[in-house]
């Protein structure tokens, strides 16, 4: 039994991820899905609360054949015990996908195997694509699976994400 | 669609815990099963990290016809934010279910519904008594679902249990 | 021009503050109430919250004729800290009154004057006692003044402590 | 009687704020004013302690017919809990005024009612003139009430902004 | 090149941790000593500041023929990161030093050799003594290098720690 | 007996810092270097951990004919109470080195004697271009002392600079 590790902050979870976890699948038997700045909501950036994440991941993985972890990792702000955060947070995995240099630097230093991949950034890219078109008023349904868009509906989300755009800071 | 929310420490998750959630399985078409004091491990009390909890969890509630969610909550210290803590890292849900009287009282305040049940304090009670009996070098496998026996076997979880029991304070 | 400092829990402002603050009020021209723990509430020992603790303290002193501000404290536990945490968050004064030894032995290394009192402890001793009185439902409110029984009425103080009393540990 | 709730970081309390709290006052028989970063200070954009701050505020409001209540908030970075926080360092209150959309935005989703104003970020925008004028050795007094003049002079806070404005960080 | 790490409270650093220290002088080129729970001071069990135990360890060392770093390890209260915040506060080592079951449990399980010794919790024990003594007004100077006799005196030492031991509680 | 303090992030420690220590050694008996933003580290502004830079600065001073202590002072985001910090983390000292007017500031409050030198500025200044060099792949040795040089190079500093810089944000 083979046990991956991905993180992203999934705000939102959108195609590009949804590619890379596809692609994962064909590598592992059971997948968690690290959730990023847990802590993180109601800002331009990270517009989604943990809760609101797990669920989108939940929902949009669940169709697939692999067991996955939805887990959410709030930022400790000391890149030194990250790994160790995350793995005490996490079951156990044997190997960890990541295209973010830092992250991958971490894993490597605390000796965990990491993956990269052709997509390189695919997934920082498409997240903003896909705030600025929510808070611009356009279409971005397109960009992200069918059970994102249900729970982004059911929190009136870009509502949420065009009122905090507003806002010069992202701190209340 | 209702999804209720039942916390607990899972140190580990036992039969107690067990029987609570197929009788909250008749209530609900979701739960979200939160595991409280996320970021303590390695102590008597709470021995295993969130992510050995989740993955029991996971396992022992797989088979049964219930959608569920393993969200550590991690603590804050601050009882007058914890609600509002959980609401931010679970998936939103209709109505909590606990029998400790601070719990119930500070969701009460926040204007949550929440059910108590008969069983009461038997999570607290059977979890005291497992982890005594692990330490004691006792049978315990009886008290918990298989799949949790399975995954303190691959964690070592016993040896560490009698370990950190042998030291007079449980701060490193 | 005189300011003075005293810091207590507050939980809740009893006749024995009162007391002190009344004789205070002969020394000095204005006066900051330190409200302590002030991220602590719900629990046993610390029923109130800060906000509550606020209005308990303001109003029993307005009739005085003392210019008083109520400052909440939150808990840095760092002692070392400890006398510079509280000059950031209060009006500059003067003197600072306790009873409390490690606040004394605190102010007294950072150099600042501390007045002590024959009231020795009777602060701590009449908090408890109101506390228990409260959660055993007999009479409290002839040990505080006539505004913190309003205010207590207010938020449904007495059923709230019962409650958290019952619990086993003041952590959520 | 009516409670209302205002938010600033006062940095420092100017007639813009004061202009606020006038307009306020004909809508509420009390009025906590909340010190927002109140752990922030010594900064080009924070130059002034809570303490300093709770002192500019009573002093410029005691002549004012309305009970007012200083509150320091401190910072805790989560914006899933702010709305929590601020309630328990505040005595209970009914209405909150902002112009702030992310405050706004979180006061709404947790059902508190948020009252705008026309005199959209005159706050803002007179706390940086003020600073700046202070800071480049201009006229500044004309911008604050005459009790925050006095404040200021005596914790030589003119110097303090100076010399911190020619640090390149923030941060010691 | 060998480096040790061995990790203690020294509150005060006495002649039991002394003896370990000369054991382990035998087995390494050089020792980092940890300073643990480097953010507690003026309480009854951990009386001095970080500061003044780097000053007591780097004076009582300083004859011995062993480099050695004195290392303050603030607690995070999370033991499942508490090897990496160690790693990363210390130069580099090869061996742990340590007879406390936690310690030596999670030095193991994230890989590191740790070496313990007969003199089992002679170092608590002594700890205990020594303070006790201090409090009660008892010879205490024969359980401590002279070094570390000096460093007490000069910050009048024995009066805080009697001066905190009068206090209910450890916190301000 | 004179003991000095000298704050910097010495990332890493260099020339700049190093003359900087030569010029303090002529006023002081012993030296105390804070290594600041302790905490921080595997960022471009931050690549090394406080157990690195420890060992840098021990390795470059010990020739000197000075008694040095580096002790690893962690962010606390409050300046209002760092100069504390810094004295319960260091041995007591009676004159503080700094060139940054907001640490000058913040010891001038606190009543601390502090020092400016003429090399305004230099250590800021040198610190980003021997990260530059290294992240450019240029020479950067001959900035830095050669304890320096051999810290770096065993624990693959330069490498991990690199990698760090190639990421977009500073946080995992």
């Amino acid at each position: 039994m083979t046990r991956g590790f991905y993180i992203g902050r999934f705000q939102p979870y959108h195609e590009g991820h949804h590619a890379m976890v596809e692609r994962i699948a064909g590598e592992v038997d059971e997948l968690v899905l690290g959730i990023g700045s847990a802590d993180q909501s109601h800002t331009e950036r990270n517009p989604f609360t943990a809760g609101e994440r797990i669920e989108m991941v939940t929902k949009a993985t669940a169709p697939m054949d692999l067991i996955t972890y939805a887990v959410p990792i709030e930022d400790l702000n000391r890149n030194a015990v990250w790994v160790s955060h995350v793995q005490s947070m996490s079951p156990r995995f044997d190997v960890a996908y990541s295209n973010n240099p830092l992250v991958v630097r971490l894993f490597e230093e605390a000796g965990v195997e990491v993956r990269q991949s052709p997509m390189f950034r695919r997934e920082e890219f498409e997240g903003t694509e896909v705030r600025e078109r929510m808070a611009g008023g356009r279409d971005w349904e397109e960009l992200v699976p069918g059970a994102v868009v249900d729970t982004i509906a059911e929190i009136d989300g870009v509502a949420r994400l065009k009122q905090v755009t507003d806002t010069d800071s992202g701190e209340a």
